[in-house]
Order: structure tokens, then sequence, then C-alpha cells
């Protein structure tokens, strides 16, 4: 393949308006960002009279079915554009999109750690979310978005950043907010049902981390359970198995969090949380896994005390290797 | 008392340039906005020369002591000049303000409840915070914040609108706080701090929600007890009783969210929380309660099943009322 090249935004806005029948590729266990700046991009591409489609292989999660219905007939790259948001790497595609991705002509992405598999890029690592690139890209396209890719392009920049909250979120990220919700974005639909709704299965998930949460090292540790038994039940909603994960570091004073879930009997994924100077991708080295400095991951075998045993050293050899730094 | 008069921004600047020796009063059980706005003006006030004092009938909590000290010594009215924010009645404020209030020149505030109990009044009703209008009135009063400043007006507004997510959130609300990331607020610190921190004892609350939770009517509404026992641990977090109490609607499928919380043996605390069409204050005032028509309360004594069944049958009179609407 030949090399990657980098575009700057009206070099993205030129190849797009010389271009048309454009076939848009989101990246699989498809999360807001990818779908709104997919369905961003084909409101906007319709807006300038051209045809869009987007592929998302597993299609449109309920969630997220305001956005819009993927494309759901065969599809081949032959007299189409491809063009991929929100994919950092081609294995994050799933296999239909993958069969395209050999003709992904443009990709748009936020990711510092694009593996530039496309012809060409535009990438923004400063961008909160693919969704702010786009809206930086309809200005250099001459399109003023709809309501509709105004809500799509918000919905990106608003999962991506956890409404906000994570450390992603610049003053840019707050003016295109501005700018959008001006534009008609229906934030007020996008925040209850993103971020003030949440299923019973996650409840479900939550209070059992709850149950089983436990303390070590006088509070600067936080450890739960995910067990077989609430994590096979028909009522568990997987999808929050992440966020729910997320829980044991957010506890006041806690600086290191894990979360042993157990998806098959006996197996334990092991999810490590860490703020600075705890660096979770050390804990989870030792058993074998890996990530980064404040999220990381290993896979144990076992029993559920000798996994957490296991774990817990791990941790504690990360503790004091910081001494006195606590 | 003389009439309240309603200020323009400018007028309101030069009234507090014409000013010196502030005392700025808060409403009691402080949060973000109120304590952001006065340490805000406080900071605004220092940087024009002039001397200004906060006052917290309760102390700054914990939680807020980044944003600097509450004055400790005696009060008097004589020889200062007098000034709350975010303090919609006089009601709210705590004893020592209180006896401050007659001599209040000006009050700064959002609420367009705001019963006009200071001399002089700015109101901004469609601001997200008092934070918000603070903002605006540096720039009337030629001053740019600095970080300190920029700091304590992006945790109002963050704050009051449960980081951009509420639907008191606005263009001018992220505009503002671009303004303020610009200026050096240190918005990731006080996200962290404010957003992804919860307490131990109300990780205990929740658990307790969690398991008491119980649904009706095919799902359209949750209910949840926190009982005396769960209250009047030691290790709750009282404060967060109300957060807790919210849960209950934000359950997918919820339109009518109720959390019984017996702070007092055999006396329950009734919250309701609903969405439109079903009329939350309709369901309370059945009970002898009132409030908002999404957000209302009243106050049962009983036994814990008598109450349950009290609130069931004012909630069901009301979905029915609203027969087909579901």
């Amino acid at each position: 393949m030949a090399a990657c090249k980098r575009l700057s935004l009206s070099a993205a806005a030129e190849l797009l308006k010389s271009r048309d029948g454009f076939l848009i590729l989101t990246h699989s266990s498809p999360d807001g960002d990818t779908l709104g700046a997919a369905f961003g991009l084909k409101g906007l591409l319709e807006q300038l009279g051209k045809s869009a489609e987007v592929i998302c292989d597993e299609g449109v999660p309920t969630k997220f079915d305001f956005l819009g219905k993927a494309y759901e007939g065969t599809v081949n790259a032959e007299g189409h554009t491809v063009v991929a948001v929100d994919v950092a790497d081609k294995k994050l595609l799933g296999d239909i999109s993958a069969g395209l991705c050999e003709h992904c002509e443009l990709c748009i992405d936020h990711h510092p750690t694009n593996t530039e598999y496309a012809s060409a890029l535009l990438l923004d690592g400063s961008a909160s979310a693919a969704c702010e690139v786009m809206l930086a890209l309809a200005a250099e396209l001459g399109v003023i978005p709809d309501k509709a890719v105004a809500t799509a392009l918000y919905t990106g920049i608003a999962t991506d950043t956890g409404c906000f909250k994570y450390s992603n979120t610049t003053a840019a990220t707050h003016l295109a907010a501005a700018e959008l919700i001006k534009l008609g974005a229906e934030h007020e639909a996008v925040n209850r049902s993103m971020f003030e709704t949440v299923t019973r299965g996650r409840l479900l998930l939550e209070r059992s981390a709850y149950e089983n949460m436990r303390y070590f090292e006088n509070g600067l540790v936080a450890l739960t359970v995910l067990d077989y038994e609430v994590l096979s039940s028909e009522e568990a909603d997987a999808s929050a198995t992440d966020a729910v994960a997320a829980i044991p570091r957010t506890i006041e004073g806690v600086a290191v969090g894990v979360t042993l879930k157990e998806k098959e009997k006996g197996i334990f994924k092991v999810s490590v949380r860490s703020f600075l100077p705890y660096d979770a991708s050390r804990i989870c080295a030792e058993l074998g896994g890996g990530g980064h400095a404040c999220a990381a991951g290993c896979r144990l075998e076992g029993d559920r005390e000798t996994a957490v045993a296991a774990v817990l050293q791990s941790v504690r050899k990360e503790i004091n290797r910081n001494g006195d730094d606590r």
C-alpha cells in the first residue's frame, strides 16, 4: 500500500467535494463518536447534494438509533468513495468494513495512535472527538450543519468527553458544543438519553460491584468482583461492564481500583485503573497483561480468591515501589 | 424596606466600583455555585484593589476548600458593603448572614424566583449559574479573571449544570466554560473532584437504594427506600441523600421515580421525580406535600409498607389520569 498522505482540513474538504457515492466506515462496538461522525458526515455530504451511506457491521445500537439507519444492502467499493471515521486502526473494523478498507481513500480521526491505513488521513490529535474534527471540516466544506447533523456531532463530542468531564475536554471542545447548540443540536435529549438513563441490567452489575467491594491498604485500593453468576445472567447488561469496572477508582481516597470480571467460569479478566504515581500497566505486566499507566488489564485463571490474592500481591508491589509517595 | 432596584450589568459594575470593604453572603448548605460566585467575586474585587470577605455560616465544605477560606471573625455591616450571591431568598441564609441581610446592597443571582430582598438586584434568569452572571460582570468591571477566579467560576457553572448535562445548559454556558478554560481554570482537577469521586458513605446509600429497588406498572414506576438503619449509620454520607434519591427516575423506561427516606424512625420523607406528562407535584399534593411538576415531596408517618402503599396509590392515580399517554 502506498504511504498515507496527511491532509489539511482544506485538502480533505477538496477531496470530499471532488467525489460522490460515499461509503462511511465506523469502528466495531460502535460508540457515539464513530456513529455521530459517520451520520454527521453523511448529512453534510447530502447537504452538498451527494449520496452517502453509513456502514456499521453490527448495526446501530438501539441507544443511537435517533442518528439514522446504517446501510443494510450488499456493499462493494467499486464506484464508491470509502471514508473511515474515528477508526484508529483497521483491526477495529468489522468483517464487512474490513473488506472495504483497502479502498479507503480518507480517514478522519482524532486518535494520535492512528496507524495510517487509509490513502489519506485528516487527523487532529488534540480534538476531543472525531466529531470535533468533523465540525471544523463542515466549515471548510462551506456547509452549515442542519439540526440533524448538529445533533449527531454533539452526540460524539458529548459521549467521547463523558459530557465534558474527561481530561480531553478543551476550550475548543466547549466552543464546538456552543456552536452545535446554536445550530439546533438537541443536546437536552441527547444528554438525558446518554447520561441520565441507566439500564436495569447495568443497575444489576452496579449492585453486585457494590456488594463485593473490598478495601485494602487503608482505603488506597478498592477491589470488586463481577462473578460468573451475575455476568452470565440474562438480565445483565454486558455493554455496561466497562463502565462498572471504572467504579472502584472513583471512590474517595482510592488510587488503585481493581475489577475482576468472570465472564467464563474460572477465568477472570482483570481491569486495573489507577491514579499516578501508581502504574496500572506495571501491576498488570507482572501478571502477563499490559495497557496504559492509568488503565490496564490482564487475565487470570483459577478460583476467585486465588485470583484476588494474585492481583493484590502485584498491587502491593507497585505501592511499595512508590514508597512514601502516597 | 424600599423596593428592590433591578440593575443592568453595567449599573451593577458601577455600584461595585464605587464601594469597598465587601462582605459577600452565600446561601446555607453552600454548593459549588454560591461558593464559586462568592470567591470569584472576592477575587475580582481584589484584582481591583478592594477588600472583600466571604461569609459562609457553616464554613466551606471540605470538598470546596480549594476555593478559599471564609471569614471567621465577628462581622457587622457597618462600614461594609454587603452583597449576596446565588441567594434567591433571604430564608436561605444562615443566622450570621441573615443578620447582615437587611444591609444587603446588591444581590447577584440567576434564579427567576428571586424574592428581591436586597436593595438592588442583578438577575439573569437565563444563566445556568450565578457564576455565569459573574463572568459577564467581570467584563463590565474591566477585570480579566485570574486563574483562581476562573477556577472558582468554572466550579459554579460545572456543578450547577451537572457538568453541562442538565437542561439549564445553553450555548452561552459552553461559551463561558471555553472562556474560563482559556483563562486557566483548572477544569480537569475540578471535574475529577466534583464528578469522578464518590464517598464511601454515598456508595453505602447507593447500594441500599439498589437493593431495595422495586418496579411497578410494567417498569414505569421505580421505588426504593433508604431506611433508618442505613440513614442513621455513622458511615452514611447524608449529603448524598438527594443525589441518591434521583436514581430511580434514571432507570431506563422509568417515568416516575420514588425514594422514601426514613431519617427518623417511622417518618418517611418522600421524594418523587417524574417525566412529563406525569406530574410529581400532583402525586405529592394528594399526600399533603407539594413541589414542581417533575420534582416534588411529601412526608408520611407509619410503617414502611403502609407508606409505600400510600405513595403507590397516589402514583397510580396520576398514571390513570394520563390514560393512554404513556
